[in-house]
């Protein structure tokens, strides 16, 4: 019996092939250009999924809480960036993280720093923020002034070693088009330069720059003069990465298996089980509409005779969503071959909180794989 | 040492006193009306919670997945209704949960009466799902002709009890005033009405009532000739609810502590440790903006000496959510007093899927509560 016969409600549904293929060709080009892959964990969030890296060679990563460094840590990771403003009121678990892993920092401000300085006895990498134009957080790129007096505090403790300078280039996933993407991304790099070039000629000790986003280092041709890069949508991609062109609808490699639970042919409309709760409500433009995913059936990949998903059916898409039902528009001539009970795979606008939502993984040979659970 | 102190990361803090009030308020005016609770657990998903709820009489309740029933079946709960369209996939679970409590079960086609039908043994409720207007699914109030062919359908299963007509007038939650929300849950308990009627006249069985959305249960001095109402969301209120009258502000109930990560004053911004995995992406139009919460700050409460959150922070909300940032736009002036290393409150735009996000709650007076896990 197939995966498709034994799925009883909304199961995350993960091609393993397509995720290895993505890792290893981010890791080759990481590779061939000399520059350091330290992926971001957030999108998977699982052991199993991180030993897919390590086998491409990956040996330092990046999360975005210090939970997650912690569950990464207990599985052997040693080097573990954490890219959010250091959170002081979590100094404890940090501490005794620092002591057993390589761990780095975010900072970008003075109290920041001197509130961590004052607070952490462990050795720890230090990374300044930079707001490269996303307009999220970080100090602003021509503001060297403002750096130099962060690296001025962080000097002042002598267990904050500062690695660098540290981006995500987050406006990238609004880019109309690669071309969009890639001259952002390539502004970016500039401006870390330009950062670097400024702090040097005021002394700073050296900086190594650390950028990473899923659209920029797949699309740009060239990572730039980058120690490292840090993105971690790619593993999975989704319709987000669909939309800026990062991704072809075959790189996918997550899809939410929902049971239809009622078909409406005069509004073209499917009722599937399958809501907000699992898919998150990020949104994508699509087909004129602002819509919560594309929609593809259940399938047998013919080559291998293995179970998969097609591919993404023209003028069909998650129209809303409630907490747990989704409501998918459907051209009625495709909803004569739909029945109540069938399967609809959903490929997610947004696979990290997809994947956060739903909290485990079916592969297509039908094994679950866990992700880190609620830690407290 | 304060809960506020012991916080190092995003905490769902629930006020227990506002929560009971809230759950006592809406049980009273049921009984005043004789009009049975059978309040929708999806929004707490806690049998510690669910324990509240039967000290002010309530024995049956509403749930939307087939999960959520048998977590409080679990718990002893003997009268169950998923009001979600019956996913057949699920038979199996259900035939078991229908021999341990009273099931009630929700169809909308021909089809899935017969699928339901032909496939479980046990007696379960039935209830057939009607559309008022809100237009997520049902078949429409005015097709008589569809629900006697469904009740038909559901005679010749000897299993299937009939109930009534269910319904969720999901379309209060976007009115635009109170006025609004009182005449659409009227116009929607009056539709019913006329479909009882028309099916009456076309020999129907009796057919009980079921109505519920919080916005109308709340608002509406007269709750019409039902059976019962199955709002939830009133036990915690949020932002939506306070946008269409249908609470104050101190009849909210749950808040998401977050520690600061950093000021940006020159941008009226601060930056949280907060983000889409914590909130949820939901959103209400206020102050002109698409926002994700209001903010309020930790306080105590005088008269009681207990800490709590104060009211909401004129002209501050959160702006933006990433999947762990939040940014919150906080004026200038109020920003003077901030620190990196505080925390603030954000009261969620929608309390259910806050609540699903975070998996668990903190009293304020320490108290861990623990919702429904994730079941396999």
């Amino acid at each position: 019996m197939d995966i498709f016969s034994r799925i009883e409600k909304p199961s995350l549904l993960l091609d393993v092939e397509r995720a290895r293929a993505n890792i290893r060709q981010m890791a080759r080009k990481a590779a061939a250009q000399n520059v350091s892959l330290r992926p971001h964990f957030k999108t998977h969030q699982s052991a199993v999924i991180g030993e897919w890296f390590a086998a491409e060679g990956v040996k330092a990563i990046t999360v975005s809480s210090v939970d997650m460094a912690r569950y990464f840590i207990s599985y052997g990771w040693k080097d573990v960036t954490i890219a959010f403003p250091v959170n002081i009121r979590q100094i404890t678990v940090m501490e005794s993280l620092a002591r057993q892993a390589k761990l780095g920092l975010v900072v970008e401000s003075v109290a920041g720093a001197r509130a961590l300085g004052d607070k952490i006895r462990s050795d720890v990498s230090i990374w300044l923020k930079v707001d490269v134009g996303s307009g999220r957080t970080g100090l602003l790129h021509d503001n060297s002034a403002a750096f130099m007096a962060v690296i001025t505090e962080v000097s002042r403790h002598s267990q904050l070693h500062l690695r660098g300078l540290l981006a995500h280039a987050g406006h990238t996933y609004r880019s109309a088009d690669a071309p969009q993407v890639i001259t952002r991304y390539m502004e970016s790099v500039t401006r870390l330069e330009g950062l670097r070039t400024a702090l040097q000629a005021m002394n700073s000790p050296e900086l190594e720059i650390s950028v990473g986003d899923t659209p920029g280092c797949t699309l740009s041709p060239n990572l730039g003069r980058v120690a490292e890069i840090r993105p971690g949508n790619f593993v999975f991609y989704d319709v987000q990465q669909l939309g800026v062109g990062a991704c072809t609808p075959d790189q996918i490699a997550v899809a939410l298996a929902c049971p239809i639970v009622a078909l409406h042919p005069q509004r073209e409309i499917v009722v599937i089980y399958g809501g907000a709760i699992h898919l998150s409500k990020d949104t994508a433009d699509w087909y004129g509409q602002r819509i919560y995913g594309l929609v593809a059936l259940p399938n047998v990949n013919r080559q291998v005779g293995q179970p998969c998903w097609g591919d993404p059916l023209a003028e069909a898409y998650v129209a809303s969503l409630s907490q747990e039902h989704g409501l998918v528009h459907i051209p009625r001539k495709q909803m004569e071959q739909l029945q109540i009970g069938d399967l609809l795979c959903v490929l997610p606008v947004h696979s990290c909180l997809t994947a956060q939502a739903m909290g485990r993984y079916l592969t297509l040979d039908g094994e679950r794989i866990l992700m880190m659970p609620l830690m407290s």
